[in-house]
Formats: structure tokens, sequence, C-alpha cells
């Protein structure tokens, strides 16, 4: 398996997340008295089954021995405060990775600024850049490793799963005209040939690295980082993952995630 | 609220849902000496949580009022052991709907057949029939209401959620050429207005219908009961539901929805 960098993009201000659900969900010990508490909040902090979301996530890169580094673009106020919380190091008890670096930098507005930055801040030697969301903490190390696999190959992979849900347009307005009902349905799109992108999304360094430099050509809302690598004409390959790999936006996903864990999530005793 | 007919396919035979997963998911007591086990199981029998998913789902219905009937679609095999196991009346314990029809028919082999032959068995006196996955056990009473509120005003009502992944088409063929890979991205399909369609959908009778009716005349594959009443021009409204109305089609599925009952499904006492 070649060396690959990890970037977990953490820098989403969860604005979804609701401000209910804030107090029992902070990160314990937070504030500290000897670190100011991060001006910016993000979801990756808050806490699932008695830990950070991120400190979940890291747990599952942290067991591939592939893995050189692992950098976090997060809220430019909160870089401080993760550093000391989290450390600069992956892998304690896991002999076989210990000591790897964990980088935390500054992300941006954008989610793509975010990479840009963390990719900035990469060593630069690795093969492989593997960017995964930083709250989809249940991604089972398998699945990531397959889409290694492909990616070496290929040169993009992107974990996801086959559309099995009809999938309508609605269009703006009132329907009827002057109801309080919008999102009519225009249609129903064939599904066929649909897949929900997940991550992580793993690319060669070299495409990913030319994507970057391309994406002020692409037009319209970028909603991943594969869209860069299509945009300049490179092959990207689907990856199936587990409908349990959720991205957590809203407390419910929270709730939804910590359940699972107590189900004793991943089943089967799958990797 | 006006009264309502409900309809709840349960003829689909499970190809998915994986033969080592049935010895523990058998309704208990089957095969039992008086009634013959049913020839063609179906996945709405399966055991979640002690007790067959039907059982959950008629329970979501069994609390709405306005609810006069209720038609289940089974193989045709399973008639007979249906009737016994589940009885002829729903709302046994709740007084305001008790001994109101449960009625077992024979499904068809297409999910439109089924749910045409429950029009057939309906005493066709309601102003509303609700069709709804027998195997979404998770269903919230109070969707299932503002479902049927805006197809009281509208005409036809889908429940369903906002897209907030991103979508990608892909094509068939080795990527690269002769590679094992296949499923290369063509392209992200822009999101924006695009709902995963669930169930509950809720139609006027007269307008459901008329779109079976004209089922004929549909090209394509048909993935849902709105799409019949789209292709003869009426108009269907989205609205939103839960994120945790899972359609359960394996038996990962059926953890993950035993794991959400244990965890207090519905979270925060919401209907």
């Amino acid at each position: 398996m070649p060396t690959a960098t990890v970037i977990l993009p953490a820098a989403g201000r969860g604005r979804r997340f609701g401000s209910k659900n804030a107090p029992d969900r902070q990160v314990p010990g937070t504030p500290r008295a000897d670190v100011p508490a991060p001006e910016a909040a993000t979801k990756a902090f808050a806490v699932m089954a008695g830990r950070p979301i991120l400190a979940h996530t890291l747990d599952r890169f942290a067991r591939l021995e592939s893995v050189v580094e692992i950098i976090v673009p997060v809220p430019a106020g909160a870089v401080a405060w993760a550093r000391k919380t989290f450390g600069d190091s992956v892998g304690a008890g896991l002999p076989a990775v210990a000591g790897r670096p964990l980088v935390f930098v500054a992300g941006g507005e954008q989610r793509t600024e975010s990479v840009a930055r963390a990719l900035e801040a990469s060593d630069g030697g690795t093969e492989l850049v593997v960017i995964h969301d930083a709250v989809r903490p249940l991604i089972r190390p398998a699945v990531i490793e397959e889409a290694m696999r492909v990616a070496v190959e290929v040169g993009a992979a992107v974990v996801g799963r086959p559309v099995d849900h009809t999938i309508k347009s609605v269009r703006d307005g009132p329907c009827p005209a002057g109801s309080r009902w919008d999102r009519r349905v225009a249609e129903t799109i064939p599904r066929k040939d649909l897949w929900l992108a997940q991550t992580p999304q793993v690319f060669r360094r070299d495409i990913l690295t030319r994507a970057y430099e391309h994406r002020s050509a692409v037009v319209g809302k970028i909603t991943d980082d594969a869209q860069l690598v299509e945009a300049i004409g490179e092959a990207v390959v689907m990856v199936e993952g587990d409908a349990a790999n959720v991205k957590i936006t809203t407390a419910e996903d929270l709730r939804l995630c910590e359940a699972l864990l107590a189900a004793g999530w991943p089943f089967e005793n799958r990797g």
C-alpha cells in the first residue's frame, strides 16, 4: 500500500446543528483555564459517546499503516485549542503508527479553501491524498483501504452508495397558486446509474494538485473534491461503502451514530 | 381530518435480505401446527425488536383516528398465514380505532399490481388513500398527518427529504480499459431542487384511481405511486419527513432500526 496524507476538513460551522444541543455536547473540560475556548465552534468537536466526533474519526485512520500524516483544517479561532486538546501526533497506543504528525491548520470559508491550505501544509512526499469529512466517524478502515487501492490504479476513487430511493426534482412557488405549499414535483429522475457520493475521496497527489490549480475555472457550486478532478477530465471511480457512513450535520444524525455504536457497529465483525 | 384508506404493500420477496439472516428473524411460533408457514417470505414478516416489522408499522397507523381500514398486499402464499397471525382488525387496546378492518390480499409481481389489487379490495368510501411501505416501521404519525393535510388541499403529497449528498451519474464499462474497476463517474448532478422520495404517499382517491387507470401508458420503470399521478399531469407536493424513516431492505437496515428504537426513537418526544 502506498503512503498517504489524510485531510479531515473540520472547518464547517455547523449552522444546522442547533444551539439547543450545545450544552450537553461540548467537549468535556472546555473552556479550560489554560486554553481559551475556540471562538468558532465546529461540529467535529461535538461529543459523541463521550468523546469529540473528531477523536472517533482520527481513530479510524490511525489504524492504517500507510497513513503518514493527518491534517485537520479547523476554524481559525480554534487552532490553538485543537492542538492542546488533540495533541500533535496520532496513534497513541498503536505502536505501528504512533508518532505520525497530526497537524491543525486554519481552514477557509469554503471547503475547497480549507483543503487547499491543508495541501500546502502537507509534507508533499506521499503518493496519495485521502480527503474525508471529519464528521463521518463511522467509516470502516477496510473501505478506506479499498478506495486507496482503486486510486492507485485509476487515479481517483470516491466512496458512495447506489441511489435506491426515487429522486424527484421540485420547482419553486406555491402550489396550488396562493396556497402555503410549495415544492411541487417537476419530474421523477431515472435513478439507474445514479450514486450518492460520500467520503473518503482518494486521489493520486499529482492529479489532486492539478485539479486544485484549476479550481477557479469550475462553474457552479462545488460540493466535493472529485468534482474538481472530473473538471480536468481525469477518471474518477465509485467504490461502494456503507449506508452507516453517516455525515453528522444535525443533532439527530449524532444520536443515530451513537445508537449504531451502542448496537455494536461495525456489525458482523467487519474491519 | 378526512377519512383514509391505508395500503401497506408487503409483497416484496426480500431478495437482498440475506438467507443467513433468516433463522433468528423468523416470526416466533412459525410454522404453527394449525397454520401452514407462508410459501413466500416477505421482509415485512422479519422480526425487529421481538415483533414482525409489519406489527410495528401497523401500530403507527392505528394511532390515527382518520384511518378507516388498512389493506396489506402480501405474497399469495402468505395470505392465510397473515390473517391468522395478525388478525382481521387493528387498534386492539386503542378504543378510538379498535375494530377497524385489517385486510390481507394477494399482491402481484409488481408493486403497482399489488396496490391496484388493494384498491379493488377497499370499501371505496374514503376520501384519501395513504400508501406506505410496510418495511418503513419508524414513520412518525405526525408526519403521516402532515402529508394527509397537504393531500386534502393539493391532491397528492409525498414524504421525502432534500438531497444533501453529492449525486453522480456513472457509466458502465471498465475504467481504465481492461481493469476490474467500472462505475466511472460521468458527471456530478446539481443537487439543488432534488428530493429523495420516501413514503407515505397520500392521494385524494379520485386522483389516484385515475392515475392507476392510466398506468399502462407510463413508459419506463415505475418506482413510486406519485410517478403515476405526475404522468396524468396532477400536482404532487413534497412534505419533509425524517432521515430515520428507513426502508428496511437489508439485514443491516434492520439492525439500524433496532438501534434507533433502543435509543428511544422518536427522539425529543416528537409525535
